[in-house]
């Protein structure tokens, strides 16, 4: 559309094949027993390794975060419950949501009322095994689905469970993407769900192949931004990388919690606490433009890690994009968020999404007007017509206008955008032909 | 629903049984034939006295307050017009708004023709006597419902009226509550009006009752405001009050001026001047979650004493809380507006309206999160669950990290309600036990 | 409607009677062939001058103006296409049109094939003449209906163009009436459009007539603001003003360009680049109250000079008050945009709503309540019943109130009328007649 604009600064990556790669790697990751510690966690670490040059960090049980301690680390390697004939009635080798996530060993023998007392289930989804955690509570159990727990027969059983939980660490994974300026784009996902898919391998995939593509593209194209991408246990993890990076933490200009971005559903933006943050504002252009049905919501204290971020003693202009947000959608915490209700065209979706955010906030300039006073003259530059077809060259011209009309120091090219109702990416290339023209500066962000 | 919260500031009174007892002092004023100076009003404040400790004051007539002066004052002793056969056609023992307030003394004879130029009526409303009043005219005048004044015969007239006009006194009532803080809480009513319920027995009848109750509780729960009661003729009472009390009227801080509040319509709030003042926000919320029908106006400079509380000299924080307002409803001064209008069950709920408005100030506090970084953690605490029933407790989960997130010093109790859209009530309950387990303290007001 | 206020600043002239005047001028100016230079434009000014005593003055080809640079001045004399038989088939004496504006001396014979690349038409409207220009491109061509085009035979045609494009000036009108302050309201309309009306000999008549009646009620009633008219060819124009008077532009406080003002259709104003400046409020104000349908839009970095004068070196609170806006009329730019396109009625329409905009500007005084404690007392001063009829004489005494109550040196006039919902002209009235009972003063402005 440009004849002789300089490259955008991101190129948008290829959607479709991105999404079938995350999809894959989601089925590796799958099987996968994670929890808060554990190797679980590192397991799933090592194969998103072998994708970006992620770092894993370690912090020793104990360690005092804020108002909380790092806890115990957990590992489990088996666990079941037979009938009084020997049959395996609940079996961790089928799914690892059978097991209450966090349980302590156990070997003993019970009745079925005494055994019930350990067993959940959700009798209005009677074929879903549900997902369970206890982590400080020093407690055990089992989750199966309803029909299975309607079915269990009186008698004894034996239950198993081969468990440790010890002194250890919690680990999490983390990349830096230097870019010219300190200030820095934070990118956060909870890594510690066992076999769920959409909350949240979803956000661990697409978190990935974001900075499989960043790091593609850096070479050819710097960036202003530092970005940071974290892979945590939610809540515990949040709060341990915050107490322990203070100082980090205040450099991060814009972040999005990346969650539940697999499902089919249209997207969701849950706004920072601030609530106009540049984020805020950036990704409600870019679903804007989508022409796709999106929602918008009000910031709130509960959901995932945007809760720390957006502490008050924080504030960080943290939002989160998702699909269907955080306990919305039947299947959330159940066996159901599997496999196949996560598609790869949905992450594909997103991830799109997200990169469209990405290139705005790398592209919002503020731009100064060279000639201020009156129009410059546009015709003997031979900006007239410069633009391609005749739709486009006129509304490329009229963008230009805006442009250099708002470009007086006091509004970037998102304030620019939203005022106009034209598209940024349009305005951010033809801001650069007329800065091309020395007809425009860049003010130094 | 709290476990361990401390008391509640303010109790909630049985509305039930104050809306009675205020009907009855209602129907014990209601035959006193009272103005804005004279020995009615000297009376009505003696049969509050009977209830609250209400101080009466004296101003004598010729004192300069402001633009204006007190004026003469105006006792009434009989009055009537007789027909040529001696028959009392008007008779001021049959109702007191049978005569212009503030008429001079008469005692002549005239022709229909003449005496039909001091007769008021309202020939829309036939069987309704006009209330009608000549403050500073020096004029007389008898007011009759239509067909009377179409009944009378040609002939001579009769006319006595046995009243004074001199020098003398303003009275009004005055009760001071006294709290922790000099910050004060006017409410304030006309007390000039004579057989007339709505305007405005119920507002003094209202005030009396919810000094009696804040008496009552003051001993067991402390208060943050001191409380100004006011009982004063319209307009010229809280212009003398205000120019004799410049300096107490800047101690106001919240004031509302009660009006028209026993009728069986919904509730309207007319907002002070400010127009966003705590006491418009207050009384917005208390109304929105009442789920009842209710109107919020803005402020405009004509109405009742808030038109001179909110005189751009002071321009207090100063609202009218009413049911029907000022001249909106048929009855509005005439006959009509008589005991049956006013029912027990409306003054019941507007007392409990207002009451809930002055709980909701007395507890506005704004915390400080002591543990501003990441969330604290609720479960050590035992805080999950600590709240009553299933689905209770869910909501004070929930209602807890709003008020951590939003104790930041910026935030009141009333802003986190606001933004949070729960009830100010329930947080100020989970607010005091957050205080109570050392993770909130307020800051000082 | 008032008893003894003093006269309104300027009395709102007799529309229709201008209107027709406005409509005679109008068939004068008509037939002259304009052009952003030339001979047309001294012509033009100069039958104005014969109503107001505009100024000429004459600023040298490259003379460098901002970016710019005077251009060429362009003058015509005959134009026309003859065909083999000697026919004039387009002749520039029928419609000034015919010739493309600024098109340079041209006399040679040619083909059809080769005259039809020098010919411009418009096949959706095959009946009208279309108008072209082409001021920076040293070419030349023809206009024409789209019939006429399709009716030309094959054969050799005569191109005939005796114009000349030389060094000399660009010519504007600009006329300046002093009131007692240097804060200036700018009244502008470009005059450099040839045989069309409504774009835009409507704004040159209509401001020649805002003048005129201005002058004639200058000795009656001296006028706070200085009035700057300005008639300028469009661009080159304002950019020439404002490059060689920019201190003078920093003393416009008001203003308004005047274009399509007498087609039929409801008015639209388009808001300054500032959105919410006194300009703005003010014709929202008068639009609002006018009864009639009319359209509010915001400002954009296209259409007339408000482009120049609200760009960002100056920023100025201009807006622009049109009927139909530019460009959104089928006859826009066309041979269609005739002397029936436009009427008496809108012109006079358009005058009473520039001159109620002017009268509004004038008139909005911040007062300052001399007695803000409390109401003033209005009886005493005769001021209740000193308004008119029964209607009136309630709604101005509700105005009075309105006004002490907000002249506390925060609020205009037009704050008042805005918030209040009352006319601003009533409230300027009533605000008069406090003034004259020494309670209200006038706000130095």
């Amino acid at each position: 559309m440009i004849a002789d604009s300089t490259p955008a600064t991101l190129d948008q990556p290829n959607s479709e094949t991105l999404g079938m790669l995350m999809h894959g790697l989601m089925t590796d990751l799958y099987p996968i027993c994670r929890s808060i510690t554990g190797d679980g966690v590192r397991q799933s670490l090592g194969l998103l390794q072998a994708q970006i040059p992620l770092t894993l960090h370690e912090v020793p049980t104990g360690t005092p975060v804020f108002d909380w301690t790092v806890p115990k680390e957990w590992n489990i390697r088996d666990a079941y419950v037979k009938n009084a004939r020997g049959e395996k009635v609940i079996d961790f080798q089928q799914s690892n949501l059978h097991i209450l996530n966090y349980s302590v060993p156990v070997n003993q023998c019970m009745s079925l009322t005494e055994l019930k007392q350990h067993l959940y289930s959700l009798p209005d989804q009677p074929q879903s095994i549900p997902y369970k955690t206890a982590y400080y509570a020093e407690s055990w159990g089992f989750c199966l689905t309803h029909e299975r727990l309607l079915a269990l027969a009186e008698g004894d059983y034996e239950v198993y469970i081969d468990s440790t939980l010890a002194d250890g660490h919690l680990t999490y994974g983390e990349l830096i993407l230097p870019g010219t300026s300190e200030e820095t784009i934070l990118i956060s996902c909870h890594c510690c769900h066992p076999s769920l898919c959409n909350d949240n391998l979803s956000g661990m995939v697409l978190s990935t192949y974001l900075a499989k593509t960043l790091i593609e593209q850096q070479a050819a194209q710097p960036r202003h931004y530092t970005y940071r991408f974290l892979f945590i246990p939610g809540t515990i993890g949040s709060i341990t990388w915050l107490a322990l990076h203070e100082e980090e933490a205040r450099t991060i200009k814009h972040g999005l919690v990346v969650a539940c971005v697999g499902d089919g559903s249209s997207l969701t933006y849950k706004k920072s606490r601030r609530g106009d943050a540049e984020i805020d504002r950036a990704v409600a252009h870019v679903l804007a433009q989508s022409n796709q049905p999106y929602a918008m919501v009000n910031f709130t204290p509960f959901g995932y890690d945007e809760r720390q971020y957006c502490s008050p003693g924080f504030d960080l202009a943290v939002g989160s994009l998702s699909r269907t947000p955080h306990g919305r959608f039947p299947q959330y915490h159940t066996s159901e968020d599997n496999l196949s209700f996560v598609t790869a065209a949905a992450l594909g979706d997103s991830l799109a999404t997200y990169w469209a955010v990405l290139a705005l906030l790398e592209q919002n300039h503020t731009y100064i007007n060279l000639n201020p006073k009156g129009e410059p003259q546009l015709g003997r530059r031979g900006l007239y017509g410069a633009f391609g077809g005749k739709k486009d060259a006129k509304t490329s011209e009229l963008a230009m206008l805006w442009i250099l009309n708002f470009s007086d120091g006091q509004h970037s090219l998102l304030d620019i955008a939203e005022r106009s109702g034209y598209s940024f990416q349009m305005l951010a290339e033809v801001a650069r032909t007329l800065q091309s023209h020395g007809l425009l500066k860049e003010e130094t962000r």
